[in-house]
């Protein structure tokens, strides 16, 4: 019986995988990698220049996005999705092949590794390689300590409706906001009515070549990507 | 004038370092680490074996645990010593000399690195290598999606007095509570409190060869030490 690898591959930069992660890829015989539709996938990205001969290569292409179809039928068709790939992968397990799954980030920290996970960690021997996370690596960007001391740090979606972002971003002592994308003007009026908004700083594809890092109270004409965040650093390193 | 690196090396397994917090170290002069009195310290374990005859290796020593003396005392204490050190790392940045501040887990959440990073940032170059953080090492340890979809992620210190701590764990979707330690039947309580300690699960020194995880409701005996956490995964993925 294989074992099912759960590789965080980290933000983007490849010098920011582990060196685990890179021992795992290069051991097991099988890799599989999400991509979205009409995209080479960002976690393939990262361990492009990992892949050998003997590697065999499984790409599973995500059949929607979040935002073309009503939510119901968007759930149902990923779970569809995801049970389709797990069956995959277990095919490769129970023939003893060891599969690497990798992902961009943490596999456990919104990663699409853990609904592969929940299907098959049962069944099969597994193991997670943890990754640098975009929050990690956003906050490197931006050169701004995240949280200190006795801080809180509040970590939410941008997809949330602009009243539960606001309730969530409220009193916080310091926060990110992850999945920021078309969502950016509502995280920044949340921002602005929790007054959060001045020291907050928006960060697009951190440790990537494409990397961006401004105010958020400059972003007024950007475009933001899905893989953007919103830092707002805790306050009590720098008294402010 | 030198360049300051704040290197996260993870947090224990060396590797867990990232490619890029190995290049750094092998690159740079001078390395800064820090270490409790009586401790070889957690930073240097886990670069030890990338020391090389080239470098020149500076310990900081803590003078003072958080326990030991009055708040205002220590608050004072650390102080002075973080200016001492930036005063001694400034010296080998104003003659030329790389130094490569190295800190478990990731500098900018929770590190010391950060006390530095304040003192020096506006006055020489600095880079932050992100790095694998011990909740991202805890999670796959106790092989447990921690957060997905749209749930918020509260990161808390168990430092906190007992009715902070049940105020901050009210509600959560997810979180994750640092500095466990000596507070643990404080967070075994704040949890319990809040109706999460079912789900939830410890782990000790993630990822190191003392690698300890229960759940939460069975460490009644435990005697936890500093760099314990208590996970509360998010529900929405395993539908619990």
């Amino acid at each position: 019986m294989g074992t099912l690898f759960g590789v965080g591959v980290g933000p983007g930069d490849p010098e920011l995988m582990t060196v685990k992660a890179q021992r795992v890829i290069a051991s097991c015989p099988v890799i599989v990698y999400f991509a979205a539709r009409r995209s080479r996938g960002n976690s393939f990205a990262v361990i492009d220049s990992l892949i050998e001969e003997h590697h065999q290569l499984l790409r599973l292409t995500y059949p929607v996005t979040t935002e073309a179809v009503e939510p119901t039928t968007y759930e149902q068709r990923m779970a569809d999705f995801y049970d389709e790939s797990a069956a995959t992968i277990a095919d490769h397990l129970e023939s003893d092949r060891d599969v690497a799954v990798v992902c961009e980030g943490d596999p456990f920290f919104y990663g699409s590794y853990m609904y592969i996970h929940q299907r098959l960690a049962g069944r099969f021997p597994t193991e997670v390689v943890p990754g640098i996370t975009s929050v990690s690596a956003a906050s490197a960007a931006a050169g701004r300590p995240l949280v200190s001391k006795n801080e809180t740090l509040t970590i939410l979606s941008g997809v949330l409706p602009p009243d539960q972002l606001k309730e969530a971003m409220s009193g916080v002592d310091a926060a990110v906001v992850m999945k920021v994308g078309r969502n950016l003007s509502a995280v920044r009026d949340a921002a602005q009515a929790c007054g959060l908004a001045e020291g907050a700083v928006y960060v697009e594809r951190a440790s990537c070549e494409e990397q961006r890092v401004m105010p958020l109270l400059d972003t007024g004409d950007v475009n933001a990507p899905y893989f953007s965040l919103v830092l707002i650093p805790g306050t009590h390193i720098t008294g402010k």
